[in-house]
């Protein structure tokens, strides 16, 4: 018996058969080039129906969908989905009906947590902090086993907390978020505001001057090259990060710490530094038993995760 | 049938009989005059029959202890109780043959938090924050119902986030901890700096010019008169404690938060300000559906919790 795991992201929607390990049997993915309810709901179906015609003969009772989004708890609709531009809509009934199959709808870091937990990096732990550094930051909280959803399925908002309160303006419509000093969108929007203010030599270098070529990989090696415009930027996020991370340590008191996500990914020496702010400002008491790990299952850990997420 | 809270504090050893509900039968308390092992174990012991004789012809069937130490997990082991200045103590198992029932010792604020949650302020929530500020600064989580331990049992240690990093030193060894700045220990002391550097002179007037005379209540009564040496104090407390927890809103995203403890119950300002940072600071989407209330079991809720934590 296998599961689809389907992530929604802002370019693609990706799927997989996937098996109760959480071994991906098949995969399939397609453009979100119409980002319309049905031109979502229709990609979806499209890659889904690929990843299944790949693993013929293997029974596929239901399907579990990562969306970057705030759904309504278990309902499957979706509140608030601000890449798509979407609000309201009843996402899971809709994929039902195209699918044919019991549909579970649950939010994109919710979704890759559980896949790290049971198939990647946090299998054999029971207690998790799971945090990821992507264009966004998030987190998610494992205990005894389970997900901690909080009172209205939020919890975890971890980019949202405030660390420069009435700072930097985030996305989210809020001021000194860390997302918006560490979240890769926003160090690539600070790398250009260098730029543009002539500071940054090795980012011009990198970037061929050109702001929109710029990557928030860029900014760690430019930083370890010495650039002060890198540096400035990289500090504020890193010490942002490493502080941030140490706190919830010590409230949470977890068994691990995962570190995920395309920038921490990508970044090594942001991730050396984070271990070395635990070590730093954790509490003693707390980081107690704790390994601090990456992530293992890379872009597919929301896949993996919402298929297991919707194993019956 | 009913069964036994202790609460093990600083000065005494308190006991009640409590029932299945939450409710008081009756209660009892010993000084801690001699704090060995066997002098606090005696003491516990005679709080106990007292409770229990005010209580003929209730069935007592296990016990339940609430203690300022941390634990080895769920064995009844102390392994560290810096007020009675024990290490590994097997106080569970000593308890068991005096009071010659089950024995269930937690942690004091796992208790304190486990009574607001099931017979005080907590009653209908199943996701909570919990945070006391009396002589310290702790908390307690509890999602679907139940307490995060996290991975060795210490969950919960926001008293020992680091809030300026490198800053004050703090009882527990470590610096720049919340608690140094907004415990009532921590407050008392620096309002001691404030009289001795010639700064506060409606706290010396509070106070006799005595600083064995502070208590943390005189601060913000100095705060409020405009006592520029209490504001400093005050408002870096104020505001380190709101934007903490402000922070723990926005990750946890709990239905219910609980203020509670000595230094809050006894400062209305101190509360008011902290829900005006909430407001300000937590992240819009993790606060929706939030209460904040106070603690409504006093003293209480440590021993009313113990016991319904030991209840079978």
């Amino acid at each position: 018996m296998a599961t689809l795991g389907i992530d929604v992201g802002g370019t693609y929607a990706r799927a997989a058969v996937v098996d109760e390990r959480g071994n991906k049997l098949a995969s399939s993915k397609s453009a979100l080039a119409d980002r319309t309810v049905e031109g979502v709901v229709q990609a979806v179906v499209s890659a889904a129906r690929e990843a299944m015609a790949q693993a013929p003969g293997t029974l596929v009772d239901a399907c579990g969908v990562g969306a970057a989004a705030q759904l309504q708890g278990d309902s499957g609709v979706v509140s608030v989905a601000p890449n798509l531009g979407w609000r309201n809509v009843p996402f899971g009934a809709l994929l039902e009906r195209g699918l044919g199959r019991r549909v579970r709808v649950v939010n994109d870091l919710s979704a890759a947590a559980w896949g790290e937990f049971k198939a990647g990096a946090g299998r054999g732990a029971d207690e998790l902090f799971v945090v990821f550094v992507g264009s966004g930051v998030g987190s998610a909280i494992i205990t005894q086993g389970r997900l901690v959803a909080g009172a209205t399925g939020v919890a975890g908002e971890f980019g949202h907390i405030k660390v420069e309160p009435g700072g930097r303006n985030c996305g989210c419509g809020e001021r000194g978020c860390l997302e918006a000093y560490a979240g890769g969108h926003n160090l690539v929007k600070q790398m250009g505001e260098a730029l543009r203010a002539g500071k940054g030599a090795r980012l011009a270098e990198l970037s061929g001057n050109d702001p929109e070529c710029l990557t928030p990989l860029f900014l760690e090696e430019a930083a370890q090259a010495g650039d002060p415009g890198a540096l400035e930027i990289y500090e504020r996020a890193v010490g942002h990060l490493s502080l941030a991370i140490a706190n919830q340590v010590t409230v949470l008191n977890p068994a691990r710490l995962i570190l995920g996500g395309g920038v921490l990914r990508r970044c090594p020496e942001m991730r050396r530094r984070i271990r070395e702010g635990i070590e730093r400002y954790a509490a003693a008491v707390s980081k107690r038993g704790l390994s601090v790990v990456e992530a293992t299952l890379g872009d597919d850990s929301g896949l993996v995760g919402a298929a297991l997420l919707a194993t019956p």
